[in-house]
């Protein structure tokens, strides 16, 4: 049995808590910063505050930031579970605490666009740190379909782990995997990570013709899936073509990132803000009546946008071959009002 | 302005009366022997009995079959409105009365599999007996997501025409094309074709899923999306290399099939069925429970399985590259009770 350490108590980090208890080993939850209240209550609960179901028996304990010492100790896998906007801390504090050789597994998903319009995965800029502290920790990350709430209610779920070595893959797949949490495995970091960021601009999208929907037709109107097909077979189409500029194509790597829009598409916020936006809120507006919700998503899909922008520039891609992530794009940075390329979606092909 | 004469007054084919007619195209729609009741309806009251919006204002004339060669006489284009039962019936009594040139566009979608295990789209077949006529008409096929219900109600569509002659495509393109629908073009037939078809199987498939959950966690149950990626991603992997296999793979044939199953997941009765054999029904009790509807989708997805073991008997595929396919197969045909094999999704890749 392994000692697993999770730091950042969000939904997905926490959920990997449940198979990793069931499958016997004990669990160390440790908060960020902004966990406080959250570590509190799983402390006097027993449970996360956003789940229905308790930690499953077994042994887990949670822990505060000022814990995170004595938390990482001994751990044989560290779970990262920070959002995007946790990746710098997690260089800057937990990185420096790890163990030589300790394997992490992050659920981060997300590209940071480099000033010259490269991207680059988390794990791609947590080796960098690694390496000026002259330190050795393989870097994974899951990727693929998986909403947290549904991970806890057992429902089957395929994801992908990806790393640069198999063997380290292996052993974490053998910690992690339960009868219902299938894992494939990955040593194209670049391609999985990049599949399932890519996915963001779209699920956007395929939400953004929902609130159109119900603008034309009224809140009550059925779904008209004939218009969110449409988007989501162009989304199709785009994110081949993103991952084979980025060199991240592979037959895997499209369905791990299509399987990952599905599931976006039904769950969470982006569908809320997509929708909000195609009744003709703008970003603004969407956000406040969200709460002002920050969407990690979307600040993804604006840099893949922008590294797009830049590499059109440079002549290495062709701006009309993207025209609904251009789209979604010029709505978030700009306020362009909603009003989707339909008619660039069609094509001519001659054989 | 051209004559358009629909042959079967299916909703789909009644549907593209309403691009038709507003496109200032006169129609005539004849039903076949099994549309008396409808075309009675339609004749009265000015509308589909299905749908709820009535033919728009504008030259449309409803037919019996009685009348079929005179509606047929001076059409400028043939819409093909059978379903996939009324294929033969088609080809006996309507092509031997068009005229020579008449361009057709059939709704039809599927695949028949030959004696020796390759699949033919309708079109091919029709061409077939068209030459034993001695007759030239080209044939033109629809793909991609679109539920006749939803084209009625204007929300926007993409569809793809295919036909083996770009000018008569972007002919009949020009005829039916409105702000809502939204129309690629193919030669690529067997492309377009094929992958529209394949998607029934795995629109069986993703919907397997929500009766398991149901069954599982209780009717009310959340929609558990995340299985439904499992198998939507899963389902990409196999459609592409299924189109691969009859050399009928592009990106946007695959996203053409995508969307349609994206859109087919979601409407009608595949997913009903879906729904009761993933509850545990057995094929029969399933299609008792919906009044013993023949489901066409399923009879494609049949044949698709059967060639595909043809194939692997001769050693032109594996067949532990489609677990899904065969699956939804032996559901059908062997009665095998529904137990998705998660564990045959997951790979392991190696860069």
């Amino acid at each position: 049995m392994a000692n697993i350490t999770i730091v950042g108590a969000g939904m997905m980090g926490s959920a990997l808590a449940f198979p990793a208890l069931e499958n016997g080993h004990s669990v160390r939850l440790v908060g960020t910063p902004l966990d406080a209240d959250v570590i509190e209550h799983c402390r006097l609960h027993g449970r996360h505050p956003k789940f229905d179901t308790a930690f499953p028996d077994g042994r887990i304990s949670c822990h505060q930031v000022s814990d995170l010492a004595l938390a990482l100790k001994g751990a044989d896998l560290v779970i990262g579970g920070v959002s995007s906007f946790g990746v710098d801390w997690f260089s800057q504090e937990v990185l420096p605490l790890l163990a030589e050789g300790t394997p992490v597994l992050t659920v981060t998903k997300g590209l940071m666009d480099m000033p010259d319009g490269t991207l680059k995965p988390y794990p791609f800029l947590w080796e960098e740190k690694l390496r000026q502290l002259g330190k050795y920790c393989p870097l994974n990350a899951v990727g693929g379909p998986c909403t947290s709430y549904e991970l806890v209610s057992h429902d089957q779920t395929h994801v992908a782990f990806c790393g640069r070595d198999i063997q380290v893959l292996e052993k974490i797949k053998e910690w992690m995997q339960t009868p219902y949490y299938h894992v494939s495995l990955s040593t194209d970091v670049m391609g999985i990570e990049s599949a399932v960021a890519l996915k963001n601009g779209y699920a956007l999208a395929v939400a953004l013709t929902i609130g159109v929907n119900q603008r034309q037709f009224g809140e009550d109107s059925p779904l008209h899936f004939n218009s969110q097909a449409a988007v989501f077979g162009q989304s199709v189409v785009e994110m081949e073509r993103l991952l084979k500029w980025l060199g991240a194509y592979s037959l895997h790597n499209l369905s791990v990132g299509i399987g990952d829009l599905y599931v976006t598409v039904y769950g969470g916020r982006t569908r809320q803000i997509g929708i909000l936006l195609g009744k003709g809120l703008d970003i603004d507006e969407a956000r406040r009546r969200l709460d002002g919700v920050t969407l990690e998503s979307l600040v993804v899909a604006v840099r893949v946008a922008r590294a797009l922008r830049a590499a059109a520039q440079r002549g290495l891609v062709r701006e009309e071959d993207y025209p609904l992530l251009l789209h979604a794009d010029e709505i978030l940075t700009e306020k362009v009002p909603v009003n989707i390329p339909w008619e660039r979606f069609t094509f001519r092909e001659e054989v």
